[in-house]
């Protein structure tokens, strides 16, 4: 699809980051964008219209509602969608795949040709900006100050009698750690949100945020994904310490996890195809002694993708996983995140994020892999 | 529309206040919910199973993808929606208006009756239930805590010769403020963005979020509105302050909006109409002075709507502002926050929230309205 399609999108850039690497205009409530031939242009009421002109790309055509459509009573979706049909009676327009159905229907019942394809309606987006990578590279060192903060506070805990960790003379839990991570963020001027601070079994499934007392002697997740504010992109990174001495099979599934990291990050490049790259990690893993399957219960091992691409979404293009063909390109930037999960003894990742380059790969993630602190 | 009315949605709780209102269940990937009958249904991968089942609602019935769906080849949503057209052939499904067209295409392609009116999925969420009053209680108990720590910072503010505010022995910034009251709120188990400290002629740009060094004697707007990372509930409220001394005209307004919070506030009560509200507090505001109007470079005076409903969203129903003619009901919970704004000199609002009891309403901002610090 070429990127001058026509494009029409009405939502808040909280809502759609489509919008939002359109416009770069950042607002809660919904308006309309539409580009034509190339040409961009965005409708903003009086409550918007002088922060909109202040802060959107210098591209956009910021346009007065109150001038374009003069009848108040038509200052609705409905109104602005005559408005697009009286003004350009034969265009087919391109709409991403989130757009309201609400509103798409109400589009093509006044006469609006809506096409909803499952294509990215800015493609370009996967392949960052010279911008882009600055900002994903800031977002990275943040959330790497913030890594820093809570493996301190490992560091600096104590072990009590039943193993549990004490910092600052109390009880030290997940919620605690979460909230200093949250907090450095916020002084950093990010936001992370669903931190994960997952420890002893709570570590063994992937999206448990993790909750209650730390304990010396297991694996503790730690996934700090923040979005920076000013700019709307994210950072993302993992690590797995153990407060004092890790069981061999910890050990053992660690080092399998970080071979696996290591393996298939090595193989990034322009052209490499991510279902191998995630097939290498599944292997090296298999090889190391720790297989992915499922029983009654439910399934074990490396049971998610390889990683994600990043940018104004925490999860966008391209997709790193089992199916994905698509070669990587030029300016990409995606995670690397192997892990294991056992219910019997928890779970390890390790979350890195690389950026495609013309000589193989650049990581963004200079954080060492260490285990037992 | 009545409440068993059968719903198809298809997101993440993230985009979907509907989704998390229906299944309690936070989740950053889209899944799949139905409900027929009034039965609740929602279909997990193999990530979320176990999640689900922890932290769902105890109403839904949380179904395997791999159970309900044998080919792997098929755990797609049009694989789901296959399943449902044959599990469930004959029925028409319910859509929330921001159901992405790209899904109701497919699932109309393939033959499912799905309807998408202007109308709410689940009327009954303007209303809220016992436990839904005190997670939003309790998010303006956060909200009044953030604000309080605003305030002392202005009140320990030092004043330099250029009438500059100084803090911690450094200039006072929106950014340095915003930043303290973000990390108050984290500390409460909150998340807070777009937090606006806007000082100055930037207080009369309603959406202006602040920015630069904050000034002795010129007002300063702070609405502050996190949500609570554990339910999802939010709290909404916004003070205006002088550090120092405020100029003639600025307390004028401030009266004049003070008196229209508390004027409009008191109409509040089981069946009052919210325009009338918003007429009210119009009138109050024009009657001490301050009119409202367009003129050649924009609009002035009140320029928003008196306010919003608030719970999983921070803007939902009820509506109150012009031509909102549904009468208030028991339960419901919004907001009163009227405001004046001249680029001459900046802006004021004054916000509080608000439920509708049996008697007549419950403020749940306890938190007295000084303008001079």
């Amino acid at each position: 699809m070429p990127e001058n399609t026509n494009k029409l999108i009405f939502s808040s850039s909280e809502s759609s980051s489509d919008l939002l690497y359109a416009t770069g205009f950042q607002a809660s409530d919904p308006f309309l964008y539409f580009e034509v031939d190339g040409i961009k242009f965005a409708v903003m009421s009086s409550l918007e219209l002088q922060r909109a002109k202040n802060e959107s790309k210098p591209d956009v055509n910021i346009l007065d509602y109150s001038e374009i459509i003069h009848d108040v009573a038509e200052r609705n979706p409905k109104g602005l969608f005559n408005y697009l049909v009286n003004k350009y009676p034969s265009l087919d327009w391109h709409i991403p795949t989130n757009f309201p159905c609400f509103y798409a229907d109400m589009a093509r019942e006044i006469g609006m040709k809506i096409k909803c394809e499952n294509f990215e309606l800015f493609p370009k987006r996967s392949i960052k900006t010279p911008d882009e990578i600055d900002f994903i590279r800031y977002a990275m060192n943040v959330t790497m100050k913030a890594m820093r903060r809570a493996e301190n506070i490992l560091r600096e805990s104590d072990i009590n009698a039943k193993n549990e960790l004490i910092w600052n003379n109390e009880l030290l839990t997940s919620e605690i750690l979460k909230r200093e991570i949250n907090i450095e963020c916020i002084r950093l001027g990010a936001v992370a949100k669903h931190t994960i601070v997952a420890g002893g079994l709570k570590s063994a499934v992937p999206h448990d945020t993790g909750s209650g007392i730390l304990r010396a002697h297991e694996p503790v997740v730690i996934d700090i994904f923040p979005r920076i504010e000013k700019t709307g992109y994210w950072g993302d990174m993992t690590r797995t310490f153990v407060r004092g001495k890790a069981s061999d099979i910890v050990k053992n599934a660690y080092h399998a996890v970080y071979l696996a990291k290591e393996g298939s990050m090595k193989e990034v490049r322009v052209g490499a195809i991510p279902e191998k790259l995630h097939a290498l990690a599944v292997d090296i893993m298999k090889n190391n002694g720790f297989k992915t399957g499922k029983d009654d219960i439910g399934y074990y091992g490396f049971i998610h993708s390889l990683g994600h691409g990043v940018g104004l979404d925490i999860h966008e293009n391209p997709k790193i996983g089992p199916k994905q063909l698509k070669p990587f390109e030029l300016g990409e930037i995606f995670t690397i995140e192997p892990g294991l999960y056992y219910r019997e003894w928890g779970g390890i990742r390790l979350e890195d994020m690389v950026l495609v380059t013309k000589k193989g790969f650049e990581s963004f993630t200079d954080y060492a892999c260490t285990l037992e602190l």
